[in-house]
């Protein structure tokens, strides 16, 4: 089958990809969207540094996975809609044709095996890959295949919104609105948040920003975000997101914040980072650090984009071919240009 | 009066300090005993630095402070038990002769001002100085002026217990056995915690630190911290307070702890640090800074002192005059030497 693969730092397209072959409860679906994520550019860019700085974590559950080479074909993919083609041997799944999405994990004989990048299990970026019966989720309401490959980021910002325990009467700093940044809005706008502040350098940004329910954007250059959170949130508490994810980023939100403010951090930052401890311990901040999202908040969130109450039509900047997924790789460094580009394999 | 000043970064004795004047709801005490906290030895260090580092921040209220001026004399002593000697005009207050001691701030008509490090407020390294009325805590049961004077330490510990939010069933990590890592164990026992496991470079602060209620302690050189936790810890979920203060030890924490951990800073790292937040998001960690207590538990913590519940004892290593301050601070350097010592002035 045909698939996109990253080699030696660099996308490119096989035409003799490996035709993926479901096992007991494991399903064959055919792809028919899958966003490119940020992490996937980051790994693209930066894998060596990613899979050091893995290795170095204590306290991580060791899943027996293969260790990744980087000269070897690498299959990414993790944001996908696909429809079932046909289920692996004693394995009941959707009828042929049934439209689904699921968490980014392949169960199997052998293990748990999360589908980000590795060497062996076939992603979002090719024809077709294998889907875990027990996870698969049907698609509902007629929610169209593009949509719903947004589930997965969609899912990310309402854990995170989730692992805030923000309150009602309490407001929130939006540090950040590429696609991590505005499904934390979303988030925050479906759970009822009534002062959103959101900072981003792109006009586009912003725009998609407000559409996805700020109440407040504003370009860091002319205004400092917690500058514009003071002027416009009154006298609530405020919980700051930090969806930027590069170094600096947490030390000057540590800076700036407001006393007891709580520093949620769902940007990804793979370097050092430079802290003033004393910042924090002064104003007796948190941080809490976040990453995923559990199966139950997944499901809610495909179901609030079927059922319309988050829109993630604004967030949707193009659709390329496999042929263009490297193009597209490089297009996103332009947050004016793109957000969220799907592929269409 | 007599009072130990720090000018210059060298700790000296006044014969001639100013003689502190009772203002309305203000009282005049005689200090019986005042702690030295290792605040006072970093700022006597770093003072400069640390008054930098104050103007950076952003989100603190401004008391209207006048700078403080590091080559005058500067007032320090925050850990005390006093007896009234005389209440301001128009002020109610305890009899005289009364034992009392109190948060270190000082209202007065013109706003409400810390007794850390200042060039105008008596502190505790003198004969006498000047406490809140309305702040006055009597000591009770019969209680000893050296042990009252460790309210405000202990203090410290209760309040990151209590941020901490630790729950039956959690135990406790805690990095460091310095006066505040042993406060925090105190108040862990006195929470009822299961299982603490402390620990600190020095033999003499381990056995301080079981005499303070640690079930276990470790010499990080002959078994790291968290192997011991993960040791002993059983299927407890770990709340680690850091209460060491030195760069590095954040990270080493995100990078060692179990999975959704809780990290709570209560050492105070005045210098840059460096950290990958990558450690704390791989993991869901979160870190909460906290700092000082407020009334309430100040107040508890005396009464947990002087009901027996927190033995302070152990960790009373020394006492000194004023004129043996200068040694004290420099004493205070070698931790099998000594823990807290109490100035008599």
């Amino acid at each position: 089958m045909r698939a996109a693969a990253l080699r030696s730092g660099t996308i490119y397209v096989r035409d003799d990809a490996p035709e993926p072959e479901p096992q007991f409860g494991q399903v064959l679906v055919q792809v028919k969207a899958c966003g490119i994520c940020g992490s996937d550019l980051h790994f693209a860019q930066h894998g060596t540094e990613m899979l050091a700085l893995g290795t170095e974590i204590e306290g991580m559950p060791d899943l027996g996975a293969p260790e990744v080479d980087l000269d070897a074909d690498i299959w990414m993919g993790h944001e996908f809609s696909a429809e079932v083609i046909e289920a692996g041997p004693d394995t009941v799944a959707p009828a042929a044709g049934t439209l689904v999405t699921s968490i980014p994990i392949l169960l199997s004989m052998t293990g748990i095996r999360p589908i980000v990048y590795n060497n062996d299990i076939a992603g979002g970026y090719g024809e077709r890959m294998l889907l875990s019966a027990a996870m698969l989720l049907e698609v509902p309401n007629g929610l169209d295949d593009g949509r719903a490959a947004l589930t997965e980021p969609m899912a990310v910002g309402l854990h995170a919104v989730n692992r805030s325990a923000i309150a009602p009467g309490e407001g929130a700093l939006v540090l950040g609105c590429g696609p991590v940044g505005l499904a934390v809005i979303a988030a925050l706008k479906l759970g009822g948040v009534e002062h959103i502040v959101a900072a981003d350098l792109s006009p586009a940004r912003r725009a998609i920003a407000t559409a996805m329910g700020a109440h407040e954007v504003v370009d860091p250059r002319e205004e400092p975000a917690f500058d514009a959170w003071r002027r416009s949130g009154g006298t609530r508490d405020v919980v700051v997101f930090e969806a930027i994810g590069v170094p600096g980023i947490i030390d000057d939100a540590l800076r700036r914040a407001p006393s007891r403010a709580r520093i949620v951090v769902v940007g990804v930052c793979m370097q050092p980072d430079a802290i003033h401890p004393f910042f924090g311990i002064s104003k007796e901040l948190s941080v809490q650090f976040v990453l995923g999202y559990d199966p139950m908040e997944f499901a809610d969130t495909l179901r609030h984009i079927a059922e319309g109450e988050i829109d993630v039509t604004p967030m949707i900047t193009g659709e390329v071919s496999l042929d263009e997924v490297a193009g597209a790789f490089a297009a996103l460094a332009d947050p004016d240009e793109h957000c969220k580009i799907l592929v269409r394999p």
